[in-house]
């Protein structure tokens, strides 16, 4: 993307970011934005778990489809927003600590736009530990 | 279910539920458990939703997710829990009102728990729409 | 369907499917075509087993998918075709004897059909054993 | 893996591969095994296609899920085979030609095995397209 583009890019994904209420209610920040490629995070908040006292499979599902989706909003024109079609997602690990997700487009598309995501735990000690995989499809959808 | 049975299976989900912060965060409630089938409500509140104001497809999925699991819990031996192995989430219209998440057992098992759920959304007018296919595979963990 | 449509759309199947050299290679055939849901049968073909002497996981997907896309064809107008944009399977149970696939429609639209299919296994005393189920977006493609 | 393992692992993989009478159906052949990772490959047969001429998607499927399969076999004890959970695949563009299906683990365990392939079209002029992307569960099986 051209430096100019790409500050255009990373406005749309802030803006629509700030609309989703669950990004806020999650307490997901954005991390970094590439053309076809979004990385978010966010806590194993305390109102976010499951029975065991680990991150809720939703909100790993959250976490990776929304970077996804945003991975996806790089990739199509500026007036078209994106929709979540279906998505997959395989848990690997127990989610805990900081999160991160890193959504990427497998493949672009005019009608559709696939893509993947890695959602990750970062370790207190250092390194990480891979939490779930995502596969997905999204739709542009224009919003006007 | 024996109705003493039944009444053990019941007080282990609604346990279970207390304990997933998520649940009560997203303001779900039991509507109804049974063999294999278990009925989960939420509303669509103001702190999960997408950019467009309907209901973030992550509560679609933590809804029609916990359907699921619980059904797959009624089927399993007491001293166990289930965790969501991988979970497939077809989004078919937008969620909005009242969600309601039944999830279903297609198949048993020691090893593991085939499941689905359907998630509606219940119309002011009365009547529902289909908000959401969910297909996926739970796995029997033993807690103590 | 009326009568007349019912029996174009009976015969765009039939048309389409004869194309399917896969369709011939695994043996199948149309048992029956109603709006928006059409079964297939096909044998457990000795060419088409896995290394235990079972039906090939790709077996039981190529009839599941095929039923579930020519339901989603039976949806559509007259001009198109549909391509499987994702399927999802889970496999319940071993596949042998004679396979059965259910294909129906979710949800139809302009832009995408969701679709879900069901495979079974025939017995041979009566009876018949769930196979797989499976869940997918079919896309209409204009293919003039 | 130790040079001597390695080449059990794979006499496992060969041996496994010859007794899948799906493989040799659709003209398949291993191209590498490694740790965690393997390669097949296939031509797009003239009996496995669809209506269109290109490769059949349960011919991708198959491929993929093979590939999938098998790099989780390099991964568990001995004594065991595995077979699919579930699988989900994406398409993302029509296969033809030379296809090769590149397997890996993204998670062994004792009890499941997560896993993944890229499906592949090599071109005439050289270079390759992506056709298709898989996720799934294996779960290794004792034979004896």
């Amino acid at each position: 993307m051209a430096s100019h583009t790409h500050r255009q890019v990373e406005e749309r994904i802030r803006d629509s970011f700030a609309r989703q209420s669950m990004m806020a209610s999650i307490g997901a920040t954005i991390v970094s934005v590439e053309s076809g490629r979004v990385t978010l995070t966010a806590p194993t908040g305390e109102g976010f778990r499951q029975q065991q006292g680990f991150a809720h499979a939703a909100v790993v599902f959250a976490l990776g489809d929304s970077a996804a989706g945003y991975a996806a909003l790089t990739m199509i024109p500026p007036e078209a927003e994106v929709m979540t079609v279906e998505m997959k997602i395989n848990l690997l690990s127990p989610g805990e600590g900081c999160l991160v997700a890193e959504g990427r487009v497998l493949k672009g598309g005019r009608r559709l736009v696939v893509v993947a995501a890695d959602v990750w735990a970062e370790l207190d000690g250092g390194g990480r530990r891979h939490v779930a995989v995502l596969q997905g499809t999204m739709i542009p959808v224009d919003h006007r």
